[in-house]
C-alpha cells in the first residue's frame, strides 16, 4: 500500500510519502512515490502516487517526456494549476490499462491509481490537488488544508488537530513526518523511508527536500521525541473525578 | 458505526465505547454499545458490540435471561473467563439471522455483530477476548494489551504509543477517551456521549463507570487539553537541519 499526504498553509505547500509497494506481504519493495518537476523560475510541481504501480510509473515518464519535447500538451504548457491538473488527469486515464477484465482474459487487476499534485505556476498562489482515477480533481482550500491518498486513517488525527492555514511552513513538515510514523506503526504495507518536500510560496523550485530512514538521527529523534511528549500529555490530562485527593500519589 | 476499545493493565480493564449507531447517513440514532454484567462477590462481565444492533440487542437480552432463570449455561456458570466467551460465542452465533441471503428472499443484510467481552470471575485474573461473528475468540495479552472493535483505525496510533501492561488504570482510561474523540473528529458515523467503565482487578464490580456528553466539562477539559498539548508537542518537536539558527525567531 501507500500513504503520501500534501499539506497547503499559507507559506507554501509540504509533501510527505513512504516508499513501500508490495505486490503481496511475500513482495514488499522499495519505490519511490514523490516525484519533483522543477522549471525554475517558470514553474514547480511535486506529484505523489498511490495505487497500480505500473500506471504511475507510465503516468510519470509520459510527463517528462512531454515536458522534454516541449509538446502542446505538457506541464509546461498552462498558465493555471487547476489546468495542470486537468492535463495530469488525462494522461493518468490514458496510463490505466483497461483490458484488465475477464472479458479480457485477465483477472481484473486494479489499475487505477490517484495522486497528489500540488506546485506553483509562475505568480499564482501555490495549490494542492486531488486527482482522481476517473481524471477529475478536487482542490484542498483553508478549511481542508490537507490532502490524503492510500492509508490515510491512522495518520488524520494528528492533521485534523494541528494543520491550519497558519500553520507555519516547518511545523506543517513535522506533523507530516509524525502522521507517516503513526501509520508505519500500525499498518505494515507503509514503510520507511519517506520523502519529504517543502515548497515555499514564491519559491518556483523544491525549497528543501529530505529522506528520512530508519536509521537516520533525526526520524529517530522525532519518533522518540513524540512518544515521550505524548506520554506526558496523556499524564497531564485532566483527572476523573474519582481522583481527587489522588494528585499526591502520582510520580 | 461503532467504535469501542477494551484495555488490559496490570491494575485491570478498561472499556469505551460511542453511542452513536447508523441505517444510513439520514437514520441516526444513539443506542448504548456498553452493557455491564454484575453479579457482585462472584463475577463481573462488560460486552461492547459492534455489527448489527437486532443482533447485539437480542445477544444482550438472552445473556441477561440465562443467569436470571440460573439456566446451565449461563454469565454465572463458568469458573474461567475463556469458557464464558466461548458460552458467549455460542449465543452470538445463535443470534445472528442466517436466512438473510437472495435465496430466502432477503437482501443480504449483514447481520454479523463482533464483540469485546472483559471480567473477571471469582479469583482469577481479568482478562479481556474479542469475539468474532463465528462464535471464536481471541484474548488480549501483555504484547496486545488492546481490543478494538468499529472504526478503529484513527485511534490505534495513540493506544499503539502510549498503552503498556504497566500503564495505570486511570491513565488507560485518559487514553481511552483520547482515542474515541480522534475517532469522532474523524468519522462522523461514531459519535457522543461515550461510555467509560473501569474494573478494577479484585473488585467483583464495576469500579466506576461514566457517562461523557459532548457538553459534560470533563469531556470539554480533556479535548481542549488534548489539542493544546498535541500543538505544542509538534512546536518542540526536533528542527529539520535547514532550521538551524532560526530558533531565535520563533515565538
Amino acid at each position: 500500500m501507500t500513504y503520501c499526504v500534501g499539506i497547503e498553509v499559507d507559506e507554501g505547500l509540504v509533501f510527505a510519502a513512504d516508499t513501500r509497494t508490495n505486490a503481496s506481504l511475500d513482495d514488499v519493495r522499495v519505490h519511490r512515490k514523490l516525484h519533483e518537476f522543477e522549471f525554475p523560475g517558470q514553474a514547480v510541481f511535486v506529484l505523489m502516487a498511490a495505487g497500480n504501480l505500473a500506471t504511475t510509473q507510465l503516468l510519470v515518464s509520459r510527463l517528462r517526456r512531454d515536458a522534454e519535447e516541449q509538446r502542446p500538451e505538457s506541464l509546461v504548457g498552462y498558465r493555471y494549476l487547476f489546468e495542470v491538473a486537468e492535463y495530469v488527469g488525462r494522461v493518468l486515464v490514458d496510463s490505466q490499462v483497461k483490458s484488465n477484465t475477464p472479458e479480457h482474459g485477465h483477472d481484473g487487476v486494479n489499475t487505477q491509481a490517484t495522486l497528489i499534485l500540488g506546485g506553483q505556476v509562475g505568480n499564482e498562489r501555490p495549490g494542492l490537488y486531488m486527482i482522481y482515477p476517473l481524471g477529475n480533481a478536487i482542490a484542498a482550500s483553508p478549511e481542508t488544508p490537507f490532502l490524503q491518498i492510500g492509508e490515510s486513517k491512522y495518520g488524520k488525527p494528528i492533521l485534523d488537530r494541528i494543520i491550519r492555514s497558519h500553520t507555519r511552513l516547518d511545523d506543517a513538515a513535522r506533523t507530516a513526518v509524525v502522521s507517516l510514523d503513526s501509520t508505519v506503526r500500525s499498518n505494515l504495507s507503509v514503510g520507511l523511508p519517506f520523502d519529504l518536500v517543502l515548497l515555499r510560496a514564491g519559491d518556483l523550485h523544491i525549497t528543501q527536500r529530505m529522506r528520512l530512514a530508519a536509521d537516520s538521527p533525526l526520524y529517530a529523534d522525532i519518533h522518540g521525541n513524540w512518544s515521550r511528549r505524548l506520554e506526558q500529555a496523556v499524564a497531564a490530562l485532566p483527572r476523573f473525578p474519582w481522583e481527587s485527593g489522588d494528585h499526591d500519589q502520582r510520580s
